[in-house]
């Protein structure tokens, strides 16, 4: 039956993620490794309101095939909070609506990427975007992160180098590693793209979810005719909706429409309709402020517990937003070793290995700081440190 | 810009479906060219009240992140029918929920797809899978339709000719064709397949919409190991919700799922439990019955006037169930040709030729009877033959 299979599936890892989630059902487990919103925040009685005037309102429509490029309404809504929140002009036909992100990557690898073509990409880099281009057969690139955003050192060589049509990045409290760009690396970035002509896939699921610094500029603000944006609302209202939208110029559009149209004609038109009325109705703003405040707490928080607790060789970032930390063993040690120590001390995280296009072990490893409160938050830096420990003590 | 596009989407033709639904927007226009299912037997209110139910008791867990593979009670609710319905056995962790079949065929084509690698597909063949399968540069292999099915010794030839990996095929109430395949033509399709080792993908979205004539096996019921089964709610629930499904032997299974996790991680949780929930508390049958006793009604009424209007020159296959009816013109004649005199009559349906996989023109169409009445039926007939009297004085 093996023969059966395409290339591009052929060898394809044990994914560590399954593991851990399994790992982390067991309910006496505290897990810092889930990339889950915080579902306490989720507008269960606005959208339930939401989805009653959809129904009356609207059902034969909502229930019906629809278009591929998605609701008017709801694009409109996308368009003018890009307005609002970012000041960058984008055209209500400029937007796709996709099944969450994660397939605004898939169309995005269908209508750019031939076997072998480079993709430039931060290292460590997101996951699910490692996943959804290895499908095309890409050559990954990766390029440093560093604590001010992407090395543009490393980006102008790379860059020069492959010859790759994209740069996928995630400009703001990056997952994994929670690092944010500074202004300056944005212009350069943007420089680079215009000097060797690619793409800059600019992922910011988490831009809103900021709880502290100063907000910097999207690339579209410098080079909207080479930037293309991955929007969705999985961090601000409601994952289980798997609704997102991607914004490109309008060439790469008419190719991202047609990739649409073959891979799933649209995405479900009832759920659109429902995120649309919610947001006609609804105070987005303050909704999302409570979030920050939790997310910015628990960040604080755990930063002030894992300082007094871990010694000063284990480092941590210090993001403004988002829901991830990212740690750093010293030399010699190995993240996904900790990883089965601090299990049996049940506490859990993601080791950085599958954040990197290479196989090489790594002493990086990721904290989601979304779904834990004080208790747990210390009860669980706790138990990280005896795992720790116990690894330590055996080298 | 152009240069940056994968090849599999640099070659992009003119969508006609779409230049057809353009023109059917005016409202004076009477459509037999849609191809969507009755919006008056949508069940508004029964989906409402499921939905109120899955916000109350489940909501914060519906609009969560959920698991790739779908919601558990929706797929026994599938396997469920298959048994009721088909008699036949599919286990739930064969069954993975889908954004729409047309994902299924987007999955499949992921998975088993290398460039140059052959698909044997019926012709006429369904518009959605050769859209779907193009992207992954599949070598279609067409094999004729005929009255009782597939043309099994074509099959056979083509099969052993091209080592195709899959035959795909819509064995009840074919779109566009209408036709169905008679019991011996699935056992000898299930032997060819064995004999070839192919898998047989049967997209069945209208197979419960059987208004009349004996139901027939799937090809599961002979070679489950090498049966691939699509299946989908928009044609007796709601297409808006975008949500189908895939059921595949485990080796198949596994890699479908890594694909489905890199394509949107799961579709929508939301709208999967709403259709669990509507499943659990009415009953589908007497739904689906209603739906059936209308089309059955329009395509008997489109068949007599058919045959009263038409001259005998023009033929039309008598479907057993689905939305379509197919026409074929007499020799020297062309449909696409028709269609620009019947449009200014005002009555549209879709020329034959997006329905090939070679670019010869074509003298077969489709009519659909799902979303017309006898008023309808009746008028746009009459503007049809208008529109052929026009062409025909021409030649």
């Amino acid at each position: 039956m093996d023969a059966i299979f395409a290339d591009r599936v052929k060898k394809v890892p044990r994914s560590f993620i399954r593991e851990i989630l399994k790992v982390s059902l067991d309910p006496s487990m505290i897990s810092f490794a889930g990339g889950m919103p915080n579902p306490a925040f989720f507008p269960i009685k606005e959208l339930a309101a939401a989805t009653s005037k959809v129904f009356s309102q609207a059902g034969a429509v909502a229930l019906q095939y629809s278009n591929s490029e998605g609701n008017v309404r709801l694009r409109e809504q996308i368009a003018a909070r890009y307005l609002k929140e970012q000041g960058i002009t984008v055209s209500v036909d400029d937007i796709l609506i996709t099944s969450g992100s994660q397939q605004g990557l898939d169309l995005l690898g269908k209508i750019l990427l031939n076997k072998g073509d480079a993709t430039l990409i931060e290292e460590p880099g997101y996951l699910g975007a490692i996943q959804a281009l290895s499908m095309y057969r890409t050559e990954f690139v990766p390029v440093p992160l560093l604590p001010s955003g992407v090395d543009c050192e490393a980006l102008a060589v790379s860059a020069a180098k492959s010859g790759a049509k994209m740069f996928y990045c995630v400009p703001s409290f990056q997952n994994p590693s929670g690092l944010s760009y500074e202004e300056q690396v944005v212009e350069k970035v943007a420089e680079l793209a215009k000097k060797y002509n690619f793409l800059v896939v600019e992922d910011n699921p988490y831009c809103e979810l900021r709880f502290r610094g100063t907000p910097v500029s999207s690339c579209y603000k410098y080079i909207p005719e080479l930037t293309v944006l991955l929007g969705s609302f999985s961090k601000i209202v409601s994952p289980g909706f798997r609704v997102g939208w991607i914004v490109a110029p309008p060439k790469v559009m008419d190719k991202l429409l047609v990739a649409k149209q073959a891979t799933d004609l649209h995405t479900s038109n009832f759920t659109q309709q429902v995120l649309a009325q919610y947001l006609e109705d609804n105070d987005l703003d303050r909704h999302i402020a409570r979030i920050k405040e939790c997310y910015g707490h628990n960040c604080e928080k755990m930063e002030r517990v894992l300082a007094e607790i871990f010694p000063a060789e284990v480092t941590f970032t210090n993001p403004d937003g988002g829901m991830f930390l990212w740690g750093e063993l010293p030399e010699g040690m190995n993240s996904m070793e900790l990883f089965d120590y601090c299990a049996k001390e049940k506490a859990v995280f993601v080791p950085g290995e599958p954040f990197y296009t290479n196989d090489n072990p790594t002493r990086t490893f990721r904290l989601s700081f979304s779904c834990v409160n004080d208790g747990t938050i210390v009860e669980g830096i706790e138990r990280l440190k005896k795992g720790y420990d116990t690894y330590k003590a055996t080298l």
